[in-house]
């Protein structure tokens, strides 16, 4: 599938994308066109991956990638077929590499293409406010809202009965049918994701984006920030209450509740049914399983497993945090 | 008093309630006129209520409503005059009911009476900023002040003296004189109630209402959820700081502060003169005493008694925490 | 330098400012003009200042000012050379003079004094949405991008390179070259800062400001509020992540990262190269030594000194956070 938010500069020749990072072309790889870039698991023939740590060598063993950035220590774990790229940093590279593919999504100014919705050919088919602006290529499924000062930017899809709040950005985001997305939300802006550098950090390109799936709910005043390599996603049928807050690369499931102002750091999945209570906090990449209740205030920093109930800080089992704290 | 933001459709004939609700009306009830529900203690004559848990079941005892839905493990508890609808579910009963009364509680789509502010006559009465948007039958008190794009829904009432920030929604409020509420705010939304169910949750209408005392602020991007049954009340002279929270039904007395990133589960109560730190985390259906003080970035899991500073998560007495954090 | 945001409305003979405070005037201080109210470490001669505490007893030796506000058992502290001005609630004494300063302080009604962009010559020098708003005395470096609705109040300035996202409001900043504020933000309203009182508490006049170091990002949602009597500040090449809280007067090195959900309470000092995690609260007045790490939802209720990695509520070593949850 093609990135439908993010224009695709390439194909670059190989060879010159080794030249962009002042590497020796210790392989003479030569003029293999690379076409995209995409994470170890779902890259295929003729994109280029990258693999920075000894935890995701299991799905590095089985890439379909041409090409892969990796370390000296790490090269060994990958398939015969992808050829290695060996880098001292591999985040940086394929920072840099990324950026060269898809320069517009380092930066999230604001959509120069929106124009307001009078200007559209939407009157008859949805409801909406004033000052409601549409980028380039929105689509809006029927008997939709949206309220007071939202913003759609470009490319955005919208499915049919859903409600947009007022004072509503969204951007680089596919909304399933019936969601409701109340006010004051911003969503699919890029990721808290970039490489710590004195003086100048170095942000790298979002490319994933947010997916809410249908039935579901975004409470006032929540944040749900876009994928850097995957997507975020917001399941079926999950609610969340106000002040949420959902960093990149979360992947949450159907029938969740997630009480106000939780917070998810990256890159973790969430099974299922789960229930979140207010204010906890979910670390970065862990998994919770399927019907998993975390308690208010809770703050979970390893993974859970299924039909389990946690609360504390960290989080444990329930029974225990109550009898701990009798 | 009737509802001041949603319209009453009644009132309804109580056969046809249980027609709705797919029972067998085994006693008979025949055409008497339900006026309104409410909850068990403020319900009267011809209105119908609903007593769900064993823990209400001394207001149960007192209720003047001419109908109650509920369990039948709990019709004992309810006096003589009162009418018993027997049902599996009542949360789901009186949510069906409820709709059927206020259809308009259920769903937050914007309000599509506003109109600029222009329109109006309050030139002259209060200073306001670009793009404000008033709804139909506002009331606003003399020497106020509302900035850009806010929106002030249709019925809000708006005492003398006050202060709106900019980009501040509210819907569903009634603000007492000389309240200042800041930037970024939405006060009013639906709270976040609903009976999960797989696939698609059942929204409930929520037909209370947001009450901000005198003398009270509000800080930026803050939420306020008005209540289901009943009202979620913010006391006198109470400031919150920002990005505060407060879930549906919870009642804040007077002279509070609370500090930002606070939040508030629904329906606590809370006493005059209380001090909750920032971050601090109050759960649902609690007491919190007058003039406590509770602790920056406590969870507060059960009752507090009046004059007690408590800290902690689960918060205790201070002097304990300070003991056992030295 | 003089306040760039708050016009000073001074000098005010000293007799006169004893008059307003309803006290006798024992030392039969005259004719002295003040030119300006600030903290002890920076007032100069001609200037008042105030001493409510023995923690700032140091500072009190050296001060410059001319005048100093204190209590009857701190007045010994002071130099000779500075005259004092016995009061029984120093607080309330000094935010009394600093209305009578700086009377504009107090509130934060909207700016009235902007109009929409296309009014002004930024046109061919910054890239702007729809619905932007700017003040009297507004300045903007080349190459910035302000987004939608955004809202630039009076006197605020911003360096070149920088990207203001949409929904936002900034008022009383200074902003140094290439930073980035995204959307929904409000930065530079004034702080949580009053005096406590039965039926109306007092606000007290925030007179600092908020300063953004270059380089910097700010989060979506997030709120940094300016100072009272000193800055807000935030340095070169910090990040905030979305939904952050930055109380007044907090003072935050260079090249830190905060993320998400992370709260500040007032007047806390952090060092550089400090990364703080997601929800992680930082009490009042406190010191953070440089390259710390706080885990994400720690509560910090003391000093970190430099080069430490703590976590936990309160927050301990993070070894020892570790093996005492095990």
């Amino acid at each position: 599938m093609n990135n439908p938010f993010f224009e695709n500069n390439g194909p670059f020749v190989i060879s010159d994308i080794i030249d962009d990072l002042d590497l020796i072309n210790i392989d003479n790889y030569k003029s293999d066109l690379i076409y995209d870039v995409k994470e170890l698991g779902s890259a295929q023939k003729n994109e280029l991956t990258f693999f920075h740590s000894k935890k995701y060598s299991l799905i590095a063993a089985d890439t379909k990638a041409s090409y892969c950035l990796t370390l000296e220590g790490l090269k060994n774990y990958l398939p015969k077929g992808c050829k290695k790229i060996i880098v001292n940093n591999v985040l940086l590279a394929i920072s840099q590499i990324t950026s060269k593919f898809y320069p517009e999504a380092i930066n999230d100014n604001f959509d120069v293409t929106v124009k307001k919705i009078n200007d559209f050919n939407f009157k008859n088919k949805i409801k909406y406010g004033f000052n409601v602006l549409i980028g380039d290529n929105v689509k809006i499924g029927k008997n939709c809202s949206i309220g007071h000062n939202s913003i759609i930017e470009k490319n955005v899809v919208i499915g049919s009965n859903c409600s947009i709040g007022s004072n509503t950005i969204i951007r680089n985001t596919i909304i399933e049918d019936n969601v409701n997305i109340l006010d004051g939300c911003v969503i699919g802006k890029k990721g808290f994701g970039f490489l710590p550098n004195n003086k100048k950090n170095l942000r790298y390109p979002h490319i994933g984006i947010v997916i809410i799936g249908e039935n579901s709910e975004i409470g006032c005043g929540s944040t749900i920030d876009r994928g850097s390599m995957s997507n975020t996603i917001i399941g079926k049928n999950t609610f969340l209450d106000n002040q949420v807050h959902i960093a990149h690369n979360n992947k949450i499931g159907n029938n969740c509740i997630i009480a106000g102002q939780v917070g998810m750091a990256g890159s973790s999945t969430i099974g299922n049914n789960v229930m979140i209570g207010g204010q906890a906090g979910i670390s970065g990449h862990l998994k919770v399983g399927n019907n998993v209740q975390v308690g208010g205030g809770s703050g979970v920093i390893k993974d859970i497993p299924h039909n389990t109930k946690v609360m504390g800080y960290p989080s444990k089992d329930l029974r225990k945090f109550l009898k701990d704290n009798k």
